[in-house]
Order: structure tokens, then sequence, then C-alpha cells
């Protein structure tokens, strides 16, 4: 895309990549509340003029650093589905991914991070995470559902259930990596996902889990 | 134990207290790097050199707090299990109140918010933090041990991996009922916990949970 741009404009562009990637690291290990304009200016070598050309307020800031973490776990986490045909092994392998890019990723999961950090505030940034957190359970849900149609899940199981099953994994183990420094926590965390899905599967949907997991 | 102490002794035990539940209030809402002098003596109605009197840095405060936290749960969560006989029930009556708990505090699960606050830190505070949580953790596996012992749980179920599935319902709930807003995050919760203890029990610890459940 950028190529296509006038140069400064690209060149723009890439700086505020820049500092939202530097934004997002500060915000996952101290808190999106630590990424104020003179402290994202400095330690990404602009000064706070020159920052505040990009962003013109430290709610600014947060609201884009929220969006561009969205943006790059969906496209780490989301956008290999395509490639996948709907049903218990889409869904298995994007869980794969997600916990991937959880034990990958410095400072753990960002989304568990700003959650704590406003789950108990109000205001248009605490608005901002729980839609963000309310878009993804949407996305597991929707991959749930197709599983179903699919017959790889029980027609009676509750796909709200197992969302909210995947995600405590999720939170858990991210707890237990970041805070027990523990490095079995992404193989414990796929595995209660893992079981979770097969708990629900048909005969044909445990059949293609089982192989899925012996293949990979 | 303080009508032994003398009046004025009993009175500034007395006035920790109360900004120790204060400080517990605005650590969960806010985070434990929230609790600076300055802020907790003016709310709570002490002069600054008045708290310095009973903590004398912010870093003490906030260990202090975090005691506080750890003692009123173990209070409210664990000390009722004296009068309940070891095994599945137990455990289930301790993983109620446990969500109980949870679900009655204002901001959530203390343990929870400072947790995630701390985990991409160093520092005395964030031990303290591991400390608790590892510390909780133990007690549900000696309580699902004691379980297992009484024939109640499989022979061959983890206790590890148990805790782990117990932890992640808690956060999840947790999650749910601050950021969400759900009002059935506790039953979700407490309904995980149950499933994955029916899943490890043994015919007659079946029999057991069910009974509980059924007549609570």
């Amino acid at each position: 895309m950028s190529e296509k741009l006038p140069s400064h404009i690209a060149r723009g562009v890439r700086r505020r990549d820049e500092v939202l990637r530097f934004a997002i690291g500060v915000a996952t290990q101290e808190g999106l509340e630590a990424l104020t304009i003179g402290r994202v200016a400095e330690a990404a070598g602009f000064t706070k003029a020159g920052l505040l050309g990009h962003f013109t307020s430290k709610e600014e800031l947060q609201l884009a650093t929220l969006r561009a973490g969205r943006d790059s776990f969906l496209q780490a986490v989301l956008s290999p589905s395509a490639a996948d045909p709907p049903g218990i092994v889409r869904t298995y392998r994007l869980l794969k991914r997600w916990v991937g890019h959880v034990a990958a990723s410095e400072g753990g999961c960002f989304f568990a991070s700003v959650a704590a950090e406003y789950d108990g505030r109000g205001g248009v940034v605490r608005d901002a995470v729980e839609q963000l957190v309310r878009e993804w359970m949407a996305g597991l849900e929707h991959f749930l559902r197709e599983a179903k149609a699919a017959g790889h899940l029980r027609p009676d199981a509750d796909t709200a259930d197992i969302v909210f099953a995947l995600y405590a994994f999720e939170l858990a183990l991210n707890l237990r990596q970041q805070l027990l420094r523990d490095r079995k926590a992404p193989a414990r965390g796929i595995a209660g996902m893992t079981a979770t899905l097969y708990q629900h599967a048909t005969a044909a949907g445990r059949r293609l889990l089982k192989n899925e997991v012996r293949t990979r």
C-alpha cells in the first residue's frame, strides 16, 4: 500500500507504525495509562511536538495503540484461517495460533493486560477494550457455530459456554507464563482448549481433531 | 485480640486496618501503583505525616495492602473449610465461596488485578504477588489431593491440571463480570469449575458432588 503514497506521507505512515509498535510494548508491560505523549516521544526518538503531529492527545494515542494491537493480532491469528475449511480443524488451528501468539509476545497477552487495567474504570478507552474483547469472543463463537453446522460439534453444545472455557484457558496460560514464569503454560493452555473441544465434539469431530493434534 | 491492648495502641491498629481496607479498594480498581502515600493519606483522612507513622514508604504500604487482602480472602474463603470433611464436597464448597467472594467484591478479584499489573515488572511487590498466587494454587491442590485420597477423584487425575482449569474459570468469570458486566458470570464460573471436578471424579465422588450441587 504505502509504496503508492507520496514519499513524505509514506514516511509519516511508517513513523506512525513504528511509534505504535513501541506503544503496544509499553502498554502490555506497564499499562495503557503509561502511554503519555512525553514518555512515548522520548522513547521513540520524537520531540513532543513531533509526536503531537501524529496523535493529538494521550487518549488518541491509547485508542490508536489498541487498534494497532487488534490489527496485528487479527493478522497473525485470524487471517490464516481463510485457507482452512470451516469446522473443528479450522477452530483448533485458530486456537493454536492464538496460544502461539500469546506465548511469543513480550509481556504476554496485550488484551488481558489492558482488560485488567480498565475493568474498574469508565471512559472511551475502557469501552474500546470491552468492544475488542467482545469482537474476539464473537469471532470464536462464529467458528464454533461453523463447526456445529459441519457436524463436528454436538447439536446441543452451548457455543457461548465453550467460548467461556476457551477464553478461561487463555487467561490462565497467560497468568502462568507471565507471573509464574511457567514454560509449560502454553502447552497446558492448548491442552485445556483441546479437551474442551473434544468434550463437545461428535464422533466425526473427534476423529478429525485427534488426527489434527497428531499430525501437528 | 485488640481489646487487650492499651487503648491508644488498639486505636492505632484500628486506624491501620481502616487504611488498608481503603487501600485494597483503590488497588483493585486502579492498581497497587496508585497507592501513593499522599493519595491514601488524603482519602483516608490522614495527614501525610500521620500515614507515614504507619507505613514508611509506598512499597511498605503496597506490601501491607497485599497481606491484608490475602488475610481477608483466606478468612472469608478458606477458614470455613475447617468445618467440612476432606473430599470433593469440601473442595466444591471452597470453590463456591471463592466465586461468591469475587462476585461480591467491588472491582472484582483483587489478585487477578494485581497479577495483571505486576506480571511484566520486577521487584519485591511483584514477587509478593507471585507468592500469593502460588500459595493459593498450592492450597487448591491440597484440597484436590485430599479428595483423591478420599476416593472422590480418580487416582490418575492430574491435580495440577485441575488447579489450572479451576483458576482459568475464576479468571474468566472475573473478566466477564468486570469488563463485560455480565451478571451471569459467577454462575458460568462455578458451572465450569463443577464440570471440571465432575470429569475427574469417581462414581462415589460424582454422587456426592451431584447431591451437594442439588441441595445448595
